[in-house]
């Protein structure tokens, strides 16, 4: 069996952050297009104020994953990013950097291994409405 | 000198969370079946309320690291996740998602390069006991 | 195009905790180095007082940084590891193990994907200045 690299990349448009939005399907797309059967995809949010992980994806779990993001940087404190650049987004950077850009998902079978209750999520911490660019690399064995 | 993948899983019995334990056994176990020399270890924890990180094993530092935890996202606040669902753990869910699924540890002649003092752990953030599965990914040149 | 494992390892020099550089350079060497134009770099901080994330690399977003992780687990708060240890650095285990010691970055076209404000940095949690060691791993196709 041959070891292969997929890569491809696709974009979301979301809100305001802390926003998020569930991109297991496009994870298992680019899964399904590399042929890989056991391997791992890593995914990487391009640009500091977005982040990777995974949640179960139900509308009470993301808001309070919200609510625990602006309690990690909340948007009312000062900011010394912004005494510089006054574009409002210190918070959106601290959020960011500690949640981390990449996300590893295992790859068995052809098919993502997560949890039945387990999605990843794209996050956009910036303070106005953002498309993010998620790139998505596939490693392992067809 | 070829690449190659493997792929094997275990599975670790936990207290209620914030609960964790030693892994680096089972990674370097994984390191040691695939025969890899030079690579990366990826280890993801399936389900959406378990996490994985590295720590300095000892009592003092693991409790330090739960009362952490549970600082971020504690039991006792209001969550929406269990205003629908009742389960009681809508703090387990946000832990879990702010520490994030997945690791990567290098592997270095034949065996993962850590810190003396520094070792893989899996955590528990659910609310009752759990047994959890870590999908292990060895890639690199045997 | 043959899959590729090129690996290598860099010391920085830090400051005392929180403190952090931008190791985006030397990460972009090692890809130039591992001659791979498809695939990911695999960065991990050995030792359990480091990490590593991105963040927009301007001295705000680093002093923004450095005050998050700081309310994370602060020195002052008292900590079960240094009942036990008093080497005073139970808040750098803390720190540390919640932000995680590895980072993925995509590669693409032979560089590293990264947004235009987005460096990779490596943070040295220890109550002492450290020389931290990172290892590297380049995996993809040439």
């Amino acid at each position: 069996m041959a070891v292969t690299v997929h890569c491809e990349s696709f974009d979301v448009a979301l809100e305001t952050g802390p926003d998020m939005t569930d991109v297991t399907g496009a994870l298992a797309r680019a899964v399904a297009a590399s042929g890989v059967r056991e391997g791992s995809v890593h995914a990487s949010v391009v640009g500091s104020t977005g982040s990777l992980t995974t949640i179960e994806y139900e509308p009470g779990a993301v808001e309070d994953l919200k609510d625990a993001i602006r309690r990690l940087a909340p948007p009312d404190r000062p900011y010394a990013h912004e005494m510089t650049w006054h574009d409002g987004n210190g918070h959106s950077h601290v959020q960011a950097a500690l949640m981390g850009p990449s996300l590893v998902v295992p790859v068995r079978g052809g098919r993502l291994r997560l949890g039945t209750w387990q999605q990843a999520i794209l996050i956009n911490h910036d303070n106005r409405p953002r498309r993010r660019t998620v790139e998505v690399t596939v490693i392992g064995e067809t």
